[in-house]
């Protein structure tokens, strides 16, 4: 059984309303006058992040990546609850918590620890209260509408090759992603779709099309840049940044500084054009799991 | 940093009224007029399950002990988030969880799947709503108060027994303990203090003696056995059975059928006293998560 085959599996399990979906994105729940927002990332060493990096570091990314999550629902995080596999670098764990605690004002709630083995997993869940009703998802663009995102992308791609290569250069970008939650909760209440860019902007809006049973056609050169010009096409394939990408009704400006980056066309062949064609097979367009 | 030290630091950060506890407890969450109930399990290849077991039991038992938290809270599940790294036997788990989910009416809200190495590490969240108010807790056990289990114990330790050694024994307890949800809700009004013994019955009491700053007093011949009688001492160290260990005010019985084996005395010197005696030094009392 691949990766692909469990997640349809686990899928044809989630039928309960609240599961909107598996591996990426949020659980809706309603209870009594609130909705919660339910998220769960697991990270793995050498997978998620680079064996003997500071343990701080993924702390950090860990909470941020689930609490963007939170972001991309305009939910408020209420608490994270932590699942700890033991090891080296527990102390700048700890260190790490605390710091992306204090910065985004979210609780640890409580959670577990285990001993283990290399690699290490680490699993976080995310709960959030939405702030605005209907809560967005990723599946409610339509034909018309234009494609928006907050911020440029290629700055973790950067920062993770600065990293890599031990150059000295500035790689917090993609040590210390900031979630966009009160980005988040300004877009919420206008936006046709949204979602936050983990695995590359056109992996990622392709994802939002086949969610949203439409074809988004981004324009490459529009797409704002953190990376050098020639590293455009890697940029555009890298995650990391986590940005929100969203959609809006035409002649709707968003209530924030953004870039529009495409359009939303009836469904076609192909969920994602670039510049209006398709890309080429064998382009993966950005981080897919298990791939 | 071992776990001991780790799980204070997390403690240290863990400061918001909701995180009641970490590593066995769960988290208690205010949200307008209900209160989420919220629990975190992580299991471990080797550790929690045997190698080679059948991934359907493993995933029953993932979930199972997670409503078993949910249970000792008076809580009705809502759902459950799944963090999975993939491996061997994934469609024996997915038929597992299909399994547990119908058996207990819930539904799975999300989750992540990520690649992984061996040991493999498999987390769980669970949500529930809080049926009775305020919510019981292990620290609510007053001096006067009787000490009471809803069964047997033994009958896990005498499954993993079987099942390890291949007798052919019935192994059902130890792969597929069933939480209990009905009892933990009937109890929730009356109880004083509540956890589930999934450590083993002394072990847990002990715990819940010292969340509530008192000492608890076992009758060991009392302690209801799903085991040979020459094996008592080992069933009262051995967890897995996920009975409800709880506490009532004197002259209160129980509304279910349940067993009285000790008595609530003021703090004394030890946290546990097994027939009015301190346990030996050394005595591990139950399984000691990373002893």
């Amino acid at each position: 059984m691949n990766e692909f085959a469990l997640i349809e599996a686990l899928r044809g399990l989630a039928t309960h309303p609240a599961a909107r979906g598996l591996a990426d994105d949020c659980a809706v729940l309603e209870l009594g006058a609130e909705a919660l927002v339910l998220t769960h990332d697991t990270m793995v060493e050498g997978v998620h992040w680079l064996a003997g990096q500071d343990m701080a570091d993924v702390a950090w990314k860990l909470v941020a990546v689930n609490l963007s999550d939170l972001a991309a629902k305009g939910a408020e995080p209420l608490g994270v609850l932590l699942g700890h596999m033991l090891g080296d670098g527990d102390a700048r764990f700890v260190d790490g918590l605390r710091e992306v605690f204090h910065a985004f004002g979210v609780p640890l709630l409580g959670g577990d620890t285990v001993a283990g083995g290399a690699p290490r997993a680490i699993g976080l869940t995310a709960i959030g209260r939405a702030t605005h009703r209907p809560v967005p998802a990723r599946s409610g663009a339509r034909a018309g509408d234009e494609v928006w995102i907050t911020g440029p992308v290629g700055a973790a791609m950067m920062g993770f090759e600065a990293l890599r290569d031990g150059t000295g250069g500035n790689s917090t970008a993609y040590r210390r992603p900031r979630p966009l939650l009160a980005e988040g909760r300004a877009l919420a209440p206008f936006v046709s779709a949204i979602m936050d860019v983990s695995d590359g902007v056109l992996l990622d809006a392709s994802r939002m099309a086949a969610a949203s049973g439409v074809t988004i056609d981004i324009a490459g050169a529009d797409v704002p840049l953190a990376a050098p010009e020639d590293r455009r096409a890697d940029a555009l394939r890298w995650g990391d940044d986590y940005q929100l990408l969203f959609t809006l009704p035409q002649r709707l400006t968003p209530p924030l500084a953004a870039h529009r980056i495409g359009t939303v066309r009836p469904h076609g062949g192909a969920p994602l054009l670039i510049d209006g064609v398709p890309p080429p097979d064998g382009d993966r367009l950005g981080y897919a799991h298990g791939a």
